[in-house]
């Protein structure tokens, strides 16, 4: 298993040691090859992803990513020119973010109910294809366009990847988030692509909710939902909000994947580089490491990403949440459980 | 004061009938015309929104609109032929949408703490142009776009009303939603704008949040915010959450204002027809009332909004939260306390 490591700045790399700590309990033998990309980086040589280290990355297996992020560098440029251009030249259709409340882990919401559902993110096209303009910049008349491109192409291999997703839960729910009142030319393409595959997949029940209400039903009735398909920008905004109800960003997981495996899949926590509280090992590595369960369940490897994750919520379940220990102590926790004979059987 | 009362779909009437009946305690003198727009009428002549209508309209001083939506329509139709027709066609560039927890109000969140804030939302740009297109449709190479416009005119004048809002409120704060990192012409053309309008407000602190971080801080932390001011497609999503928050979409109440008077501006609560409860005298008609105060301090009837808002809020601390009445019970409820001769002290 050859992984590229991309720790990245702020709590970044303090996260990822310590979830190459718990991989290496079950995959001893990873290579991993770190390569530093981001706000350091891009000072010192003003590069942000050079063409060669994007040839680097799409000979491994898999990419680990802690973070990226900076206040020295203005917004947007590590976004869009490391992290965005990653997903995009890699061709990272589906960002796939689970959305669980572990027992024992606080939620904002006082009735949360049970809440175990999975974001099918679309994450190549939409209003995050870079398409736009102004004119007359700078001025009182100026305009500034963002143009959505959403292709059939694009939507039906994100699509059929959540219904089968779906098709393999137990619930086999599927929901469409998108806003067609509204954006009547990219809904009318979603809906009929949606409508087209659940045809394939007729055990797949189908729902649809507007974008504004699903974040009502996220904060009253988060139970609802089992598998959620939607557009890279909604989202972006409903996979925070499921972060936020299932106890947090520190502890949600992500996966940039190119399902057809040409290009090696990237896995990040959701959070970002956290530059208050980077350097203090302080940070929640839970997240990294439930990234790294969801990369070996992506290579193949079951077994390794189901103890990794039964660890994972058997030490929420058990952890003291007011403080759960420093960013080293978690990861030895962590990678402890992991290698202990017995996986341990937490109380889900 | 001419009223033009759009009653609508559902429980629109329901709702509307009980928000007149308060009005008339305030201002027993108001001159309402009835408009029959919305399913029933497209249903039995194919019409929406008539020129002459809507040159009716405009000779108002303000809009009263229950709901407008029926499954029986298909999904958009009414939507765009209708309600965003009427916010684009009498400019309703500033939709203004309060999100507070009332005292007794049960919210969703575990901890809110203390909610008050003013949603600020561009009603009449941004993604909701209805530009874009169809290329190839129904073919499996379809491409389909949505443009989002923004203008520096039109950001302008909604970010002024936000500045004038936060500087007439006690905290004085001010935070700009949107996705800069992501959206680099409308980021920069917003945060420019946001930038020189508040040098002219320099009691204003100035806040920003990009739009999956701000859904995260309403659950978590929404007593943050004060003002938000933030594009149509973002403010859309954000008021649906902090209306979630505060209590639902059945108190929630919102103005779309044509800030230079030229046009009416409209009033509405943020629910929708509900039809799943119309015609069972079930329906809250709160947000309604609510929306009528806004009306009423649009129109400079300060003390008669007041009043309002006022007997709401007493109404909402002391009522069962459970079974807190029917539409009709409700509306004499508040009908009462509004005529009576002392306001009534809510427990703010
Ligand atoms: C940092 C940003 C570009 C990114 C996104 O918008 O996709 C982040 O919010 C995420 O969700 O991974
Ligand atoms: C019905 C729909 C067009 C509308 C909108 O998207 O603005 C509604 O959601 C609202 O918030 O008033």
């Amino acid at each position: 298993m050859r992984l590229a490591v991309i720790p990245g700045d702020g709590i970044g790399p303090e996260v990822v040691s310590e979830a190459l700590k718990v991989l290496g309990e079950v995959v001893p033998n990873a290579e991993t090859t770190t390569y530093d990309l981001g706000a350091s980086r891009w000072h010192s040589t003003g590069e942000l992803l050079p063409e060669s280290v994007l040839g680097e990355l799409a000979e491994h297996d898999a990419i680990l990513l802690g973070a990226v992020g900076d206040p020295s560098v203005p917004s947007g440029i590590l976004e869009r020119g490391l992290l965005l251009r990653l997903r995009f030249e890699l061709d990272h259709h589906v960002n796939l973010r689970p959305g669980r409340l572990y027992p024992g882990v606080p939620s904002p919401l006082a009735d949360p109910g049970e809440v175990d559902m999975v974001v099918v993110r679309e994450g190549t096209e939409g209003p995050y294809a870079g398409n736009g303009g102004l004119l007359r910049k700078d001025t009182e008349h100026e305009v500034a366009t963002e143009v959505s491109l959403n292709t059939a192409f694009g939507i039906r291999r994100v699509v059929t990847d959540a219904f089968r997703r779906a098709n393999e839960r137990p619930r086999k729910h599927l929901t469409l988030v998108h806003k067609t009142n509204v954006l009547e030319y990219s809904g009318s393409l979603w809906s009929r692509i949606v409508e087209e595959v659940s045809l394939e997949y007729p055990e797949v029940s189908v729902a649809y909710s507007h974008v504004d209400a699903a974040t009502i039903h996220l904060v009253t009735d988060p139970s609802r939902f089992d598998v959620i398909v939607t557009d890279n920008l909604f989202g972006d905004i409903v996979t925070d909000l499921v972060a936020a109800v299932t106890g947090g960003i520190g502890l949600a997981a992500s996966g940039n994947l190119d399902i057809s495996g040409r290009n090696p899949s990237m896995f990040e926590p959701v959070h970002g580089s956290a530059p208050d509280i980077a350097g203090q090992n302080a940070a929640d590595p839970t997240a990294t490491v439930l990234s790294v369960s969801l990369l070996l369940d992506h290579l193949g490897e079951k077994e390794a990403a189901r103890r990794i994750e039964a660890s994972v919520a058997f030490d929420l379940a058990t952890r003291d949440q007011a403080s759960p220990g420093t960013t080293t102590a978690i990861g030895d926790r962590l990678a402890a459980l992991v290698s202990s004979n017995t996986t341990p059987r937490p109380a889900l």
